[in-house]
């Protein structure tokens, strides 16, 4: 079933480190053939196991990418994985993450089972985001959280408007405007005050970040909806972009940025008890 | 195309009682079979037009149902056409409402307009709600903006249990329970903290009200999912379950309320130009 | 220094029948003159110590009171000394409460030192409450933590005036307003949006709950400003005030809540190393 | 009475020229001397009278100082008149500011009756901020709205201790934090979920901006307290800090911002009929 895995990581710790030796033998001890990012490859020397470079990801046919750290690690391997259909399936270095399920110490076991087929697919989408200025698309990038746009490095607020399968929503003064998935809804759009969307709700969210006008609240939003952002500030160094916290570009006076739903999708790996309320519960402390 | 159109009205002013007038007359220029309801009658003195019951609403065809008055109005029209096939249009007192969004000072060549053909329909669904005690279902009811469990007449929080499609999400003690329609985003739950949720997503939103833990936030789910609420609280007058606002029953302990989308829809009638994000503008005031 | 102490409680667990006889023996050992209220007796069977009751609490002289429970009984005893001078002692029946901040396991040390004069005294001020129907006080109680007007036992919104020091501030419509102290801004007005209020800060704390205006907001004003609230509604069962979560009557159109700071403080006691924000980490699980 | 008046402003608009003749007159018919800033002596060319530059305001033992703008030009007023003892008063370009509080259309009788001795004085504080770096005092500046550590132009949330009278608070992850005097409860802050602080009361607001930690709420605390916030972070333009919407400096790891009462006051000069109450309802739309 899974003949080729590859495993991604980036953040060294010792856990992850003994995690990452004990993926690799339960891999090894089912024949099975593994390759490594440059980083993972670093946390477990000796092994004799293909390296591969993640920012060159060329398609091998892999058949799995376990990713091995915190909810961070899952995110930037679905950034590697993008444009590919290979699924993913996350192992926390620490207890539980929302997407990185499988705690560091029950690693044998679960991704024994998930190995042998006992597994769930769970497809999340991604959004595309495209920068206009003028006539030309400037830059465009994937987002599993979100797409924000936001004040740069000076204390004023930004000026947007907010369009929505081209019609007009509202002008706002804000530190900025969060586009989140259902799966970005529990990122950092949950700090922003917006709501916890379920991950199978084919919805998008907008969540403005500090709004001047005290009404402007978070609002969802069809997931097939084209959301266009058009900011309205001229000042240098005033407003960029980012997609999943890194940041794409600086922002000037009509950039218009265009956000959708992208085509390619992420396939996460889940074992078969996997509960997305009972994560909800854990990370959230209800209860 | 429009043949028999029934009036419905509730509470009296001067503007309502000028507007039915007007309406009437629109409606008997095109020779339109119209009834009305006691209250139109009462606001309408000397027409000559049957008096219909609203309450034992008979389905007689009617093509159309016109409610006049505020969005309190129209929500209880819509309660009176919830189970018939009857598209309803909602003619304000005032300025514009989210559900009577036709302005009282356009109503003669807007509803001219509409009467000829020129309208969207605009299909929103509802609630249908059932309180099981033990094993007998003791009242069942319907809402279009939202079913809400909540602390009755004492000072004290009530504590539940919610599921999702029979997933347990979590117990929490809170001063109430709101599960809204997309429709019933902009109303009770916009002021528990509930995001604007667009009238034509396919999902349910539920709001905690003031909850002890401050992590409970509101939660956006597939829009037909069902919902089950589980008072653990059993003190007499503790808690109630209301519908569009209006007392259903109270609750005791081990009460289940469940709660999920209603087959029959509510068919709402626009004006061509009609914009929703224009309405929310309008109403909360943005920009 | 503390000859005649008076123990309080209420409701009855092992843990705190097991902390009641932890207290009594250290109390005994040191010939302490021991009071039980009612429940305290019935939780420590066999004491030979006097009972008082508190509903009628005559003024021994006593020295300390000792609330054994969580902050709901530390709340109930303040009330019992809420007119006398008093000096007020929680012991916790679990870990830490904001108010009864001697956790059960570790009683007979702390309360040994507190005895020996190793303690600071935290003055905290309560609130009186008025309600003016007509040209009457219909009645007046004492709140520790907050005054609250809500509404009753049907599902709508009350619609009420608030003036602070004479001036009008605004008329809202809510689900209904809570006025707090510093000690309340961590109970039931946290729920409600409100911000956290240093204990020491002379200030009174408004917080609409739900309210229809999304940009009515919590409010911190003068400690020594007088509040009065003016109901603008008549309906039956419609609003209700509570002090502290006890219900105290039902308001009808026209009635003025008056609530201004009361001149008798509440004095808490706490172990010297006593820290607001230690508690405030523990109890909102910070960090 | 005021003999000797300095008038500023900063922004260019038809309005704020014609009001700015308009003062010039009123204040001319009185034989008051009047005294330009670059900015005003711009806006109303022809005039004779002494042009001064407010960047290095050696005190002339002006009487008043009047802004003429939005509460933004108000705000920067507040930093010339920082250090001196000159009452201020706000023109507002267009209705009512919170700060300006002289409609545009109403200074000619407004201005007089102020001039004649029809006014109160409203004392506020500001804010001093120092940031230390090991033992260094790398720059201060003073704040009449608030001061604020965030986050930079990259796209990660900050982490910092929080400190109050030396006593440790906190340690939280977050876009940044508002300290914010009672004035600048209504600016900012607001926008960040901050509660409203009735100007009058001594007290120090802090806010923190989109937490990781939902129970990270904000905090009213003394107003002659020391605040302390240290950054854990050292990414370099990772953080910075602002005092009224202007950048200071950027912050590396370790930076320790100390921030307190200053004490030097901002004066206000109000109308007789000046009302707090009145303002906010203005501003916030209640009602």
């Amino acid at each position: 079933m899974f003949k080729k895995i590859v495993l991604i990581s980036n953040n060294y710790s010792k856990v992850i480190s003994d995690t990452l030796h004990t993926v690799i033998e339960v891999l090894e001890s089912r024949n099975i053939e593994v390759f490594l990012d440059i980083k993972c490859y670093e946390f477990a020397p000796g092994t004799h196991h293909k390296t591969i470079d993640t920012q060159e990801f060329v398609d091998q046919d892999y058949d799995l990418a376990i990713a091995i750290g915190g909810d961070g690690t899952i995110l930037q391997a679905a950034h590697i994985v993008a444009n590919h259909d290979i699924p993913l399936l996350g192992i926390n270095r620490g207890r539980l993450g929302f997407l990185a399920d499988i705690p560091a110490d029950t690693v044998e076991p679960m991704l024994s089972k998930i190995l042998e087929g006992e597994y769930t697919e769970d497809i999340r989408f991604q959004l595309h985001c495209e920068l206009h200025r003028e006539d030309k698309t400037i830059t465009e990038d994937s987002a599993f959280n979100e797409v924000i746009i936001q004040k740069g490095n000076i204390g004023k607020l930004i000026e947007f408007e907010t369009y929505v399968g081209g019609n007009y929503v509202h002008s706002q003064r804000a530190d900025g405007m969060i586009v989140a998935t259902p799966t970005g809804s529990t990122a950092y759009s949950l700090a922003g005050g917006g709501p916890i969307i379920h991950p199978k709700l084919n919805a998008l969210l907008l969540v403005p970040i500090c709004p001047h006008t005290l009404s402007n609240r978070p609002i969802v939003i069809d997931g097939n909806s084209k959301v266009e952002l058009i900011m309205k500030e001229s000042k240098i160094e005033h407003g960029n972009l980012t997609c999943d916290g890194e940041m794409i570009c600086d922002l000037l006076e009509g950039d218009r940025i265009l956000i959708y739903k992208k085509d390619k999708k992420i396939r996460l790996i889940h074992p078969l008890n996997y509960d997305h309320y009972s994560v909800l519960r854990a990370k959230l402390a209800w209860g």
